[in-house]
């Protein structure tokens, strides 16, 4: 399966890290917006490339899997690729879910190839979570916690605060909401009692922490309705103690079966990251082999892991699932 | 959608409850080979038929829920069923699948139904998860804890002990095994080192209990590889304490990504069921929808849960899991 890289940030990086642990996988080029002589990956003997060349090798690569973010670049490039490629994507603007499946499936149809929007952990795996128990238990309730994780939207609005160098942002769910969900207590929550934030801020000398914490945690939207603790600490610090990018979070279900409903039952998913970045690349490269994969038996248009048969991600045989795993 | 149920014992009742939960869903009959007078169902106006009256029904039933056993029901039942409907059973003794999938695929590809086997949670739910997460992250290693649950087979085992009236076991993960294998240490545990087993036993007046105790820890392959506690009570706290069927357990993949491996992840899914059965028949009756639309559409042949498309168990349409779910 012959792999093209489209953007070399976190993501690509975590993207060309999965295809090594992927024996029938090879990446065949990176393709980057920024000077190619710039841009040095790990792998040895693959070219870094312009976008553009892209098009010239549509008989070189299987599946292309789109790297960028979902503000500015997959809105476009993912409807643009799947013109000439089957692609991935990790579109996670949950909101524009439906306008960009219609943009990309419109492009996919027409190039008789497969796209698979929206990969990753939440939408992803989480979604694929919400919709197994929603189905199994139809008479319950869900509830999605995210982290402890760094949240990267709420990082950067930190950062436009005047008079903030750098910041990270910790999402953590409220241990005593977790508590009562997996007790099949069936809590109403609201956002405040569902998580808390906690700010590592680094202020520039002189600079004013009282009203950088009172523009923090009045911020709408993304701090107000929640519990905010701000720290403020040393850059130095802040490289030190918080330079990865952990997240994770759990979906729980909570249902009853029964002809009365008599019996409880709690269904349980969750993920804790190292990496969220990297986590997430090795969902894309999975669902990479499935788009080639239901390309080469006639599928086209695009898909969401909702679509995606869960055998399909395998490098096993449907024989060997069965015999080993099922 | 119109359903029949294949014999009413713990999943059949199970079943019936689960369809009453779906609006989409009806229950047309439940079919026994018991005498049909002597079955007493739950929903009114749905009548209890002889086992061969099925085959007069073809187009009245959309889909058959086969709620036998593996031992001696599913063999025979399942290909026999696969050769008029579309059909779902819970097989589960996992090294016979193979052999099982054969016979019911021959079966549904004369007919050109879908028979979809070994649907449930081990085979079934945990059988996705482990292949979702061992695809994720192929470096890496996989768990799968039972309980704390009643095991049917390892409570018949004690029964057939002579003296002994009635027995409860239960299986139970070793919980310092669960915090290792949350905590990334991807031990190596041996079968004792995972579960510990739990047996009530209800003894015959004067049988010998230090006898009993001792045929039911040295049992070859159900108990002599565990650390298993035997309480002897009386029936009446039997019936009182132990009335229960719940079951659940965890599966978790340990594993790890980057260049050279340097992060680590944890992905796990647990169940916690107050009742085995109803839990077992809410997943048979979501994969009947499937079963049935993926027919509709010109499928036909074995399936199992890897097979499957997510989006098909559930009665949204892609349009509204899109939205509101993914």
């Amino acid at each position: 399966m012959r792999i093209g890289i489209v953007g070399y940030g976190n993501l690509g990086r975590g993207v060309e890290s999965a295809i090594r642990q992927n024996k029938d996988m090879k990446l065949v080029a990176v393709f980057t917006r920024r000077d190619p002589a710039s841009v040095k990956i790990k792998t040895a003997d693959v070219p870094v490339l312009p976008l553009e060349e892209a098009f010239k090798m549509e008989d070189q690569i299987d599946v292309m899997i789109l790297c960028g973010g979902s503000a500015k670049d997959l809105p476009e490039q993912t409807p643009a690729f799947a013109k000439h490629f089957n692609v991935i994507d990790s579109f996670d603007t949950h909101a524009r879910i439906p306008e960009h499946f219609a943009n990309v499936d419109a492009a996919a149809r027409e190039s008789g190839k497969v796209a698979v929007i929206s990969v990753g952990w939440d939408p992803g795996l989480f979604s694929l979570n919400r919709m197994y128990a929603g189905t199994i238990l139809p008479d319950g309730k869900d509830y999605t916690f995210w982290g402890k994780g760094v949240s990267q939207g709420h990082s950067d609005a930190i950062r436009r605060i005047e008079g903030v160098l750098d910041a990270r942002q910790y999402t953590i769910p409220v241990p005593e909401a977790l508590s009562a969900v997996r007790a099949g207590e069936n809590p109403e929550l609201s956002t405040r009692q569902k998580h808390t934030r906690e700010c590592f801020v680094v202020a520039a000398e002189g600079a004013d922490e009282a009203r950088i914490e009172r523009e923090i945690v009045t911020m709408p939207n993304y701090f107000a309705d929640y519990d905010t603790t701000v720290h403020f600490i040393s850059m130095e610090e802040l490289k030190r103690d918080h330079g990865g990018i952990p997240h994770g979070g759990v979906v729980i279900r909570s249902g009853k079966t029964g002809w009365e409903g008599e019996h409880s039952h709690i269904i349980e998913y969750s993920l804790k990251l190292d990496s969220n970045p990297e986590f997430t690349s090795s969902v894309l490269v999975a669902y990479a082999r499935a788009a080639v994969r239901l390309n080469a038996e006639g599928g086209f248009g695009c898909k969401t892991v909702l679509d995606i048969p869960p055998a399909y991600l395998s490098a096993m045989s449907g024989e060997e699932l069965r015999k080993t795993l099922l």
